[in-house]
C-alpha cells in the first residue's frame, strides 16, 4: 500500500464521480455519482472508495492516513449543501451508511440509517420536523441497528424490550408507543448495550458513531457469510468494498412522505409500463418489514399526482440514460422527490426478451445491444411451463434443478406401471420417482411427466435424457427416503404415497405437494424477432442431440439446422426391442447373432425413417451403437432376487413335484441369464467393450445398423425429398478403427443404394472423446469427413472422472474451490478445451474441409459455446430445448468477439 | 516396379553377395554368401532377391523381366563350378529349391531337394553314385516333395502308397525297399499326381521343374500361413521372400557321409564347445523325421577324426567371422565338408549372459557388444526357478504367461485356506486357483507358490500383483472351469481336486500335472560382470515397485536404486488392519473416523520402517492412498448369499425364538453392511472416489499416513541410518489438489520433526496418470518436486481402456492389426507417449528441478523404457524382479542412443 502518498484521495463527493467508477466507487456509489452528475434529485453524500477498503487491511484494520480528515471534509460539503450540521442539537444533519462493492453481495453490512442521532440531537430532529414522536422513534430504531450492526449486539435482545413495551399499550402496535414508551425504550436499549459490551456506552458522539460504523462496513468484507458467498460464486477478496455517506430524508414526515421502488417496465412481462410499489409515510425498512401492503404504483398518481409526474419523469429520464431497464428506490420527504438508488433491474426471461426487441424499436438501443441484454440460460423460462408464480404452494424438499420446467402428475415409482399408466386412454399424468434412473427404465420415463430422483448429480441419467427429451427433472433430492415395497418415499415426517399427486419444477429444483398450478409458456413475435437477430449474427451452426422424430421436430421447430447426435442406443429399449437385442446378445455364434439382427433392423429402419422426415433437407448425424452391451440385460440383483424367491417357493409353497420341476426350470433359466450377464459384467463400464469396439469385434451390428440406415435413406431419397446422413463412428482411439469401420460403411452404403438404383450423399466421420483421438487427430482425420467433440465422456477420460460417481466428491471440490465449475455442466476450458483445441488444429491440418462440432452436454452452455466458436468449431449440438439458448449464445459470442477485435 | 529396367539384377551367385544384404537376398542367402565370401565350402548356387519376389506380385505373379535368363545364367555358373550339368542324363546337376526373407517366417515354403531329376537323369545319378538304390530312392523323394510342395497334392496320399509297398517287405522299413518296390512307388506317385491334378503330368523338365519351384516359393509368401504370420508378428508384407538355388550335396552316399548341425558353443549354458548331433549315411530330412538317433557331435572325432577337425575349424573361423555363437548346418559327402547356413544361434538367458561376457574375455567383442547381445527378456529366465527341462510332464493347459518362474503346490481355492496352509509348522506350498483375484484375495496370494486363473489378462490383478512379488503366475486360463463348491477344477475331461499337486509355469503359461521337478536359478559372476558394464553406461537411474520391506529387500539386491512406488493400500489389507480400516470407512462422522485411523496408525508406521530399512540410504516414494474405499469393504455378493443363507436358517432350522432373535440380528448387521457398501459402490470405480480425492474429502487419512511415516522416518533417523522419504500424491488432476496435500503434509511433518527434534530431507510430488495432469503439468510441477508418471492409469483414460474389461476386444484388436501391442504391456509411445513427453516439458519449464520417472508396468519393459530415456527421465521403477531387465534395457538405450549419434 506505499504506493498511495498522504494526498491520496480515499473520498469521492456523488459530484465527483460516475457511473463508470463502479470498481473503485462500488456499484451503489457509483449509480448514485452517476445520477447526481445528470441532475437527478439524489440527497447529496460522498463514498469512502474500495481501495480505502483494501488499505485498511492491509494496515491492520486501520484507516489509510488522509481517509478520515478527507471523509470530515466531505462530510462539510453534504452539510453545506443541506443547510444542515452533523451533530448540531439545533439543525442536526443526519446520515445513512451503506456498504457497496462492485458486485453486489449479500452477507456483508446494509445499511446503518440515522446515524448523527444522540441524546441531545433528537430533540432538534423533533423540533425540526415539529414531531417528538417521529424524532425518538427514529432515535430508537437508530439505536438497535447501530447497536446490533456495529456493536454486534444480538438483535432479538432490542426486539423483546420492544415486544414487551408493545405489549403494555392498548393496540399492541408501534403506532401504539408514545413519547413516553419510547423513552423508555431508549434507556434500555442503551443497557443492553452497556451490558452486552461490557461497559461501552452507546457513543454519544456522531463522529464516533461514524467512523465506527465505516469500520463496521469495512470488517462485514471478511465477515463470515461475505466470504463464503465470495467462495461460492468466486468472487475475489481484494475487490473490497466502499462506504457510502448520504444525507438521510424522511419519508414518514407525515401523509406527504413517503418511500418505494419502481421499475421502468414490468419486470416480470416487460411491458414498458411504470410498476413498483410504495407506502405513505414510511421509511424503507417498513416496506421490507411487510407490516403494512404497500400499494401500487399506478395509486400514487391520485394521492400524490405532483410527485408521481416527477417520478415518472426521472425514471424516464434514468432509463434514457442507462439504456437499459431501471430498478430504483425513491423517498419522498414532505412533497419532494428523492432518488435513493437505481441500477439495472433483474427480469424473466419474458420480460428480457420484450425489453430487448421494445428498446430497439424506440430507438434505445441497436440489434447487437438487444442481443447481448439477453441471458441466454433465461431462455430456459421461455420454453417451459412453470409453477404461477401467484400460486400458494407446499414446498416438500428442494434437490438440483436438473431440466426445467414445472410439472404435476400422480407418483410412481415402477417404470412399468409408468408405461402401463400412460398407454390407457385416460392416461393420468405421473411422475416417475426413483433412487436414481438406469437405462432400463427409459420406457417408463417416456411417459412421464416428469422425473424425480434421490440421487444422482445434474449429469447423471435421469438429468440428462430428460433434458435430451424437454421433461421437467429435479434430481439428488437427497432428503427423499423410497421405500418401493411399501409404495411410498418420506421425507423427513411427510409420508407421500404412490397415486399421491405431487408437482416438480425442474426450473428451481422444488418438489411440491399436490398439483400446484402451472402456467403455459408462450413463444411470442418478440422472441422470433431477437432469434432473428441472432441468427443473422452467429456464426457457430447448432444442431440438436435427438434419437427419434417427435424429439427431432421439436428441434426442429427451436431453430435446430440438422441432428448432431442421433444415439441409436436408446431406440432398443422398447420391450419388442429389448427382447431382440438380448437374443443378439446372448448369441453363441455370428449365425444366431444376425438372426437376431434381422428382427431389429426394420425396427431400427422405421426410426431413421421418422428422423429423416422431420429433419428433411438437414444434416442428420447418426452414431452407430455406443454403450456397453451388459446395458441392454436385466438387472443383476432383480435376477437374483427372482432366483432367491423362486427358491422360497419351492421350500414353502410347491403344489407338487411338477411345480417343482417347473419353478426349477426357471431357477435354471433365470441363473443362466445371471451367467451372461456376469460374463459381459465390467469393472468400469465406461472404458469397456463399448463404442466402435463392438463395432469392430461384431461387424455384423455395425452392418444391420447402416443397411436399416440406408434403406431409410433411400425410401426418403425415392419420395422426392432431400437426405443427408453422416454416420459417426463412436469412441475411436486410434485411426485403424475408423478405417475399418469407414470400409464396412462405404460397402454396405454402395450395395444398398445399388440395390435402389439411388445415391444418396453421405459423410463418414467420427467421435472425438478420448484423449488419444485428440492427439491422433491428424491421423484420424484422414478417414473422417467430420469430427464430433463427445465431451461427456472426454471429460471423463481426461479427468479421470465418472460422471455417475463423481457428485460423492465434486460438490466439495467445487465448495473448496478446488475446481471452478463442474466440468460435466462447464466445459472445463483448461484441460478438456487443450484436446478440443489440439484435436481440431491436428484435424484440419491433415483434413482441411474437415468439419468439426461438439455434441456433449457443453453444446448447450453458454461459456462452453463461446469456447467452441473461440477455436473455430464449425456446429455445437445440444438438447432440443436448448436450441434457441444455444442460438443466442453463439451469436453473443460473434458481437464480443468482434467488440474485443475492434478494441 | 516401372523403375526396373530390363538389366535390373534380380540374380546373385552366392559369390556375389555377402552378409549385409540380407534385405535383398534373405537371411538364407546372405548367409551362404558370406560364408562363400570367406572361403568357407559351401556347395555353390545362387540367390533371387526379394525385389523379384515383390515384382512378381506388382506383375500379376509373373517372372519379371530378365530374371528368368538371369537364373539361367547363375545356374550355367553352378554347372561349371561343379561340372555337372542340368538335366543331364550322363552328369545330372541336382539343386535345392528354398525360400528365405529378411526375417526367419514359418509358414512359407521350406525346401525341395534333389530338383533336376527325372526318368533319365535319375539313372545318371545312379551311374555317377554307383548306388542305384539310393538314386531311385532321391527320385520318389522329390517327386513326393515336388508333388506335394509345388504342385499341392495332399503328401497323405503318397505316404500312404509309400505305406502300402513297404507293409509288403519283410521288414516294412524305407530301408527294406528295393529297387522294384521304388520304381514301384516312383510310378504310383506319378499317377497320383496325375489324377489330382486332373491330367497334368509331373514335369520331366528340370527347367519346368525348376521354374515352378522359384513361382512355388513366390506363392508360398502370399499363402495363408505365411501372411496370418505375418500379421501375427508385425512384419511388412512388401518385405517379400528370396528364392535360393543351390547345388544338391549327399550326405546318404555311405557311411562316409552324413549330415548334422552345430553349435559354436552350448545353446543352453553358454559353455564354449562345439555343441550339435549328426547322422551319417543321412539326408537333413532324416534328422528332422527322427528315425533314427542323431549322435552327440563329440563323436564325430572317432568316426570322422579328418572331418570333425575340419568343422572344428570352420565353426570356429565363423564364428569369429561373425563375433557370434553360430548355429550351422554341415553335410559331409563322401568324407568332404560342406557347410549350408550359418546363423547367430538361439540360447537360453544364461547362455547369452556367458557367451556374451566370455567373448569380450577372450577379445571378440567389446563390452558395449556384449551389453547390446542380451536381450533383456532374457535375464527374466536367469531370475526364476524353471521346469526342468529333461523331465516327463503332462501339460494340462496353457495360459498366458503372466509372472515368470516355475512352482508346484497343492491347489487351493480359498484365499482364507491357503493363509492357513502358509501358517502351519509344516506349511504346505500351495497353489492359488481362482476364478481371477481382487484385492480381497492378497492374503491369499502372499503365501502361495504361485497363482492361476481362469480370466484375466496380462495386466490382470492377478498378474500385476504376482510380478511385484515375484511369484509364478498363469492368467487367463480359459480352459480351466472351476466349481469352488465341489472344491474341483476341471479342463476338459480331467478334474483335479482341492490339494491334488499341481506345477505351474509362469515364463511358458503351462500348468502341468503334478510335481514337476524345478531347477532354481543361479546369478552368477558373469551375470554380475554385465551388469556392472551396464550400469556403467547408462544414464537412467533405475527403481522399483515395492510395498513391504522384504519386497524392498529382493529390490535393492537385484540393483535397485530406491523405492519408485510404495503402495500404502496392500498396506491395508490383513485382518486386523482390514477390520480398522472398514471402520474407518464406515464411520459416521470425522471423531469416529480418526478413532479408526489411530488403529491403524502404529501399523502403518511399522511397515514404513521396515522399508527404510531395507532400502537404508535410499530414496523411498511412497504413494498415499489410492483406491476407491469400497474395494476395502466385503464382496456385495458374498453378503448376498450368506443372507439368504441366513433366512434360510430361520425357516428351516430355527430352534427357538432366542435363536431366531439371534439371526435376525446378523441378517440386520450383514443388510447395514450391505447399504454401505452400496452407498460406496461405484459404476466406474477406476474413475471415481480414489486417489488424492480422499485424502482431499478426507484430510485426516492424508494426515495418519503422513504422521506415520514421518514417525517412522524420525526413528530410522535417530538410529543414525539415511531415510529420504519421497511423499507422493496420487490422481491429482488440478494443481489446486497437489498444493492442498502439500500444505497438509508439509503441516504434519514439521509436527512430527517437530516432536521428535530432528530433520529428515524428504519431498512432495505427484502421480502424473490422468490426461489433464499431463496437460496442466506446468502448473502442477509448480507445486511438486517431482512427477512419476503412472502409466497403468494414464493408458486407461488416454485410452478410455479399463485394463480390467479390455482383454474382451484387445485380443481381437491385436490380432487384426487394429493395434500394435497390448498398450499396457507396452507403451503406447503414440497416444500415451505424447501426455509423458508433454507433461515432462512443461513440468520441467515451470520448475526446472524437477525430477521425472515412471512407475507403471512399462517401467519394466524395453522398449517403454527406452522411449522414457528418448525423452529425458530421470528414472524408471518396475518390479523387483525386472530390475536388472530395466538396468540392462537401459544402459542398451544409452548405447544405441550414441550409435544414432555418431552416425
Amino acid at each position: 500500500m506505499s504506493q498511495f502518498n498522504r494526498d491520496h484521495k480515499w473520498v469521492y463527493l456523488f459530484a465527483e464521480g460516475n457511473g463508470r467508477m463502479k470498481e473503485l466507487l462500488g456499484g451503489k456509489g457509483a449509480g448514485v455519482a452517476e445520477m447526481t452528475q445528470a441532475g437527478i434529485p439524489v440527497p447529496p453524500g460522498f463514498t469512502i472508495t474500495t481501495e480505502a477498503c483494501n488499505a485498511y487491511y492491509a494496515y491492520d484494520r486501520q484507516f489509510p492516513e488522509g481517509m478520515w480528515t478527507q471523509s470530515n471534509l466531505a462530510l462539510r460539503s453534504v452539510e453545506a449543501e443541506t443547510g444542515k450540521h452533523f451533530g448540531d442539537p439545533a439543525n442536526p444533519l443526519l446520515v445513512s451508511v451503506r456498504s457497496g462493492s462492485a458486485i453486489s453481495m449479500p452477507g456483508m453490512m446494509d445499511t446503518v440509517l440515522n446515524l448523527g442521532l444522540n441524546d441531545e440531537t433528537v430533540e432538534g430532529l423533533a423540533q425540526l420536523t415539529g414531531d417528538r414522536r417521529f424524532a425518538l422513534d427514529a432515535y430508537r430504531r437508530f439505536i438497535s441497528m447501530f447497536g446490533h450492526i456495529v456493536m454486534g449486539v444480538e438483535g432479538e435482545k432490542f426486539d423483546r424490550v420492544l415486544s414487551r413495551v408493545k405489549a403494555r399499550t392498548p393496540g399492541g402496535q408501534d403506532t401504539d408507543l408514545t413519547e413516553a414508551d419510547l423513552s423508555e425504550v431508549i434507556e434500555s436499549y442503551k443497557r443492553i448495550i452497556f451490558a452486552e459490551r461490557h461497559g461501552e456506552e452507546f457513543p454519544q458522539n456522531p463522529h464516533d458513531q461514524l467512523r465506527m460504523a465505516i469500520s463496521a462496513v469495512f470488517d462485514s468484507w471478511m465477515g463470515r457469510r461475505a466470504v463464503d458467498y465470495r467462495r461460492i460464486h468466486r468472487i475475489a477478496d481484494d475487490l473490497g468494498t466502499a462506504v457510502n455517506v448520504q444525507a438521510m430524508v424522511f419519508g414518514n414526515l407525515g401523509w406527504d412522505s413517503g418511500t418505494g421502488v419502481a421499475f421502468t417496465r414490468n419486470p416480470s412481462t416487460g411491458e414498458a409500463i411504470l410498476y413498483g410499489e410504495y407506502l405513505l409515510n414510511a421509511q424503507g425498512e417498513d416496506v421490507v418489514a411487510g407490516i403494512r401492503t404497500p400499494k401500487a404504483i399506478a395509486t400514487l398518481a391520485e394521492e400524490l399526482p405532483d410527485v408521481a409526474v416527477q417520478l415518472q419523469e426521472i425514471v424516464h429520464r434514468l432509463e434514457r440514460h442507462y439504456r437499459d431497464m431501471q430498478d430504483t428506490e425513491f423517498t419522498i420527504e414532505r412533497g419532494k422527490l428523492w432518488m435513493l438508488q437505481t441500477r439495472n433491474g433483474k427480469r424473466t426471461g419474458a420480460a428480457a426478451v420484450r425489453t430487448a426487441v421494445e428498446m430497439v424499436a424506440e430507438g434505445l438501443i441497436d440489434e447487437d445491444t438487444a442481443i447481448l441484454r439477453v441471458e441466454p440460460t433465461q431462455l430456459d423460462q421461455l420454453l417451459h411451463p412453470m409453477v404461477d408464480p401467484n400460486a400458494e404452494v407446499t414446498v416438500l424438499t428442494t434437490g438440483l434443478p436438473a431440466s426445467p420446467g414445472a410439472a404435476a402428475g400422480v407418483v410412481v415409482f415402477d417404470p412399468d406401471e409408468g408405461e402401463q399408466l400412460a398407454q390407457r386412454a385416460d392416461a393420468t399424468p405421473y411422475i416417475l420417482v426413483r433412487e436414481e434412473t438406469s437405462p432400463d427404465d427409459f420406457h417408463g420415463m417416456v411417459g412421464a411427466q416428469a422425473v424425480l430422483t434421490a440421487r444422482g448429480g445434474m449429469t447423471s441419467h435421469a438429468a440428462v435424457v430428460a433434458r435430451g427429451m424437454g421433461k421437467a427433472c429435479v434430481v439428488g433430492a437427497g432428503d427423499i427416503e423410497i421405500d418401493e415395497d411399501q409404495g411410498i418415499f418420506t421425507v423427513g415426517e411427510v409420508k407421500v404415497r404412490k397415486g399421491d399427486w405431487l408437482t416438480v419444477d425442474g426450473s428451481t429444483g422444488q418438489v411440491l405437494l399436490g398439483q400446484a398450478p402451472t402456467i403455459e409458456p408462450v413463444l411470442d413475435h418478440n422472441f422470433e424477432t431477437l432469434m432473428g437477430w441472432a441468427d443473422a449474427r452467429r456464426r457457430l451452426r447448432v444442431r440438436a442431440n435427438a434419437d427419434n422424430g417427435p424429439d427431432a421436430e421439436v428441434a426442429r421447430n427451436f431453430g435446430a439446422e440438422g441432428i448432431g447426435l442421433c444415439r441409436t442406443e436408446h431406440m432398443f429399449f422398447g420391450e419388442e426391442r429389448l427382447a431382440a437385442m438380448r437374443q443378439m446378445i446372448l448369441a453363441e455364434g455370428r449365425g444366431e447373432r444376425e438372426r437376431a439382427l434381422e428382427k431389429l433392423l426394420p425396427l431400427q429402419r422405421q426410426d431413421f425413417l421418422e428422423i429423416f422426415h422431420a429433419m428433411e433437407g438437414l444434416p442428420v448425424t447418426i452414431r452407430l451403437l455406443d454403450p456397453p452391451l451388459h446395458e441392454f440385460l436385466p438387472n443383476r440383483d432383480d435376477l437374483m432376487a427372482e432366483i432367491t424367491e423362486l427358491r422360497f417357493t419351492i421350500m414353502q409353497r410347491a403344489e407338487s413335484m411338477a411345480h417343482v420341476a417347473q419353478l426349477m426350470e426357471q431357477i435354471w433359466q433365470k441363473e443362466s441369464l445371471l451367467r451372461q450377464a456376469d460374463r459381459l459384467r465390467e469393472a468400469n463400464p465406461m472404458l469397456g467393450h463399448r463404442g466402435c469396439r463392438l463395432g469392430l469385434v461384431y461387424p455384423e451390428v455395425t452392418e444391420m445398423q447402416v443397411r436399416a440406415l440406408f434403406e431409410a435413406a433411400c425410401t426418403v431419397k425415392g419420395e422426392g425429398l432431400a437426405v443427408t446422413p453422416e454416420i459417426m463412428v463412436p469412441l475411436v482411439s486410434t485411426p485403424e478403427e475408423l478405417r475399418h469401420q469407414g470400409e464396412l460403411i462405404r460397402r454396405v452404403a454402395e450395395e444398398v443404394m445399388g440395390a435402389y438404383g439411388l445415391r444418396v450423399d453421405y459423410t463418414v466421420g467420427t467421435m472425438i472423446e478420448l484423449p488419444r483421438a485428440a492427439l491422433l487427430a491428424d491421423k484420424i482425420a484422414q478417414h473422417a469427413d467430420f469430427f464430433s467433440f463427445g465431451t461427456n465422456d472426454l471429460t471423463q477420460t481426461t479427468l479421470g472422472m465418472s460422471r455417475d460417481d463423481s457428485a460423492r466428491f465434486l460438490s466439495h471440490y467445487i465448495l473448496h474451490k478446488v475446481m471452478p465449475d463442474d466440468p460435466f455442466q462447464v466445459l472445463d476450458q483448461e484441460g478438456v478445451g487443450q484436446l478440443l483445441e489440439i484435436g481440431t488444429q491436428r484435424g484440419r491440418a491433415t483434413n482441411p474441409k474437415l468439419k468439426v462440432g461438439i455434441c456433449g452436454e457443453h453444446g448447450g452452455e453458454p461459456r462452453s459455446i463461446a469456447f467452441c466458436d473461440g477455436i473455430g468449431m464449425d456446429y455445437v449440438s445440444c438438447s432440443p430445448f436448448r436450441v434457441p439458448l444455444a442460438r443466442l449464445a453463439a451469436a453473443q459470442v460473434t458481437l464480443r468477439g468482434s467488440a474485443t477485435m475492434a478494441e
